[in-house]
């Protein structure tokens, strides 16, 4: 099962030439799950390939501006594009309203769904065959989730050859996927641990924007294999970015630590830094493995 | 005083790579009115270098998503630029219910004044020491407003030769660029006509998105300099305009013909062309002086 998040947009409230706001998009498996939605993402999803049609699901962190703006054109772009198949938007309720009144105007030929977030607590808010999604409260200015995406454990791949040496039917090759033995006509038992090999750990993404440093999240997000955590500022600015509920690099840096997360990458730059090595290099000094975010960048958590 | 408009977007509903949605800008004097604003039309003024907190009016011809989803980032942007001056969008009166609910969330350090537009009727809606700018309806699915943007006519020009040879007060010269005469201590009077050399004639400029066929128009837009007339669709697709409340080359062209405009420019072209090539050719057939529209094109259409 293929897991691999692409990074829309890196850059806070205001968009440049080179960097566009919040969003990122995780791919599992050709099924595509949007993350935040600033202004422009259906722009940005043309230009990764992402196939429009195969989102179906939308994760809004909060409705501030550069989180979301993006999701009025995306969803009448859709419509164009002929969807017919509901929308699943998780946001704060208060987007129900704005989404009603926006598109007022325009004729959207498809549901569109707005599972509200709770801010108060941690929960589960899909469950698929593949992954579950866990929006968990964050701090700032207004209610704000981060999201959790965590791959199910795999069932354990089957030797290929053991399929054409005793010609096994479908019903049996479910069975020792899910870690049956098998028996021949002779009686004779092969064991499961010889049949199959032991699949890859799953794996896990969070999200973690608008925050500030917030220390409640670090048990949620505990040894994910890749942590997206906001770093507006850098430590010269610790009072505003507290001020503003966000971020520094070393603030984002402490968090990846004490979650012993797999590898940190940072985002959501103010404009008011000339580039973001301030906060990458206050963060590598605490959590090494630390990324500071281009758009278009691309991580593959599993290409299975 | 320049006059220039500059193209931010060409394409209909939905933005490509190249192009983005419908936006213009008009440059008088560098105040800049902006001509509705599709999704990234903030981006796309970065990239002409036009600057934010000189646009005091915007124009929003009606409330489909291309022509005003760009507005809600801009907005958001200039508060976080620190703009406190008033700012000034004639559109659908609808659209302040649309700003409420939005911008709810967000925090705007300014006033956002939503000037309503009479979709029945012509009407002077701005009238400045420089321009005045007539709302006129057109014709298409939902209401719909043309714009028409009319330089006022200047005042005469001084021959610079004059000011120092009589060492002219700023009252004399204000009274001769009004057309008084000038009177010599001796007694003898230069007349104005010596004094001073004619203006260029004032210009004129017209958008008309979107709208079917509409020869009601024609006399509004009478004799503009620069006409702004979508083309959606080619003549093949003729009914499938008038069924969707577009126009074809063609028939911009007609309009542009009988309104004996100076130039026509085309835009707000379907994606299901290669090109515009279609559109160009047909409309250059009965009107030549047609130009298909690129992001980013700019007609100058007084330098002064």
């Amino acid at each position: 099962m293929s897991f691999v998040v692409k990074i829309l947009g890196s850059n806070s409230a205001i968009p440049t030439i080179k960097r566009f706001a919040s969003a990122h998009v995780l791919n599992v498996h050709e099924r595509f799950f949007l993350i935040d939605c600033s202004e422009g993402t259906q722009i940005r999803l043309r230009m990764e390939g992402v196939k429009f049609l195969h989102i179906n699901h939308i994760f809004i962190s909060h409705l501030h501006g550069d989180h979301f703006f993006g999701l009025f054109g995306l969803i009448s772009t859709l419509s164009m594009l002929g969807r017919k198949q509901a929308l699943n938007i998780f946001a704060d309720e208060r987007l129900r309203a704005i989404l009603d009144t926006v598109l007022n105007t325009n004729e959207i030929g498809f549901q569109v769904i707005v599972n509200p977030l709770n801010f108060k607590e941690t929960n589960v808010i899909l469950d698929t065959n593949a992954l579950t999604v866990t929006s968990f409260p964050l701090k700032h200015r207004i209610p704000a989730c981060g999201f959790l995406f965590k791959e199910k454990p795999k069932q354990r791949n089957i030797r290929k050859e053991f399929i054409t040496t005793y010609n096994l039917s479908v019903k049996a090759i479910l069975d020792i996927k899910n870690g049956a033995d098998y028996r021949l006509s002779n009686g004779e038992i092969i064991p499961n641990s010889v049949l199959t090999v032991v699949p890859k750990p799953p794996v896990s993404y969070a999200y973690c924007s608008d925050t500030q440093y917030y220390e409640k999240i670090i048990p949620i997000i505990k040894g994910v294999d890749l942590l997206y955590h906001e770093a507006t500022f850098t430590s010269k600015d610790e009072k505003l970015a507290k001020a503003t509920g966000h971020s520094t690099g070393e603030q984002a840096a402490k968090i990846a630590k004490a979650a012993e997360v797999g590898k940190l990458i940072i985002g959501h730059f103010s404009s008011r830094y000339k580039n973001n090595d301030g906060m990458e290099a206050e963060a590598k000094k605490i959590f090494p493995n630390t990324q500071a975010l281009k758009d278009g960048d691309t991580f593959v958590l599993n290409s299975q």
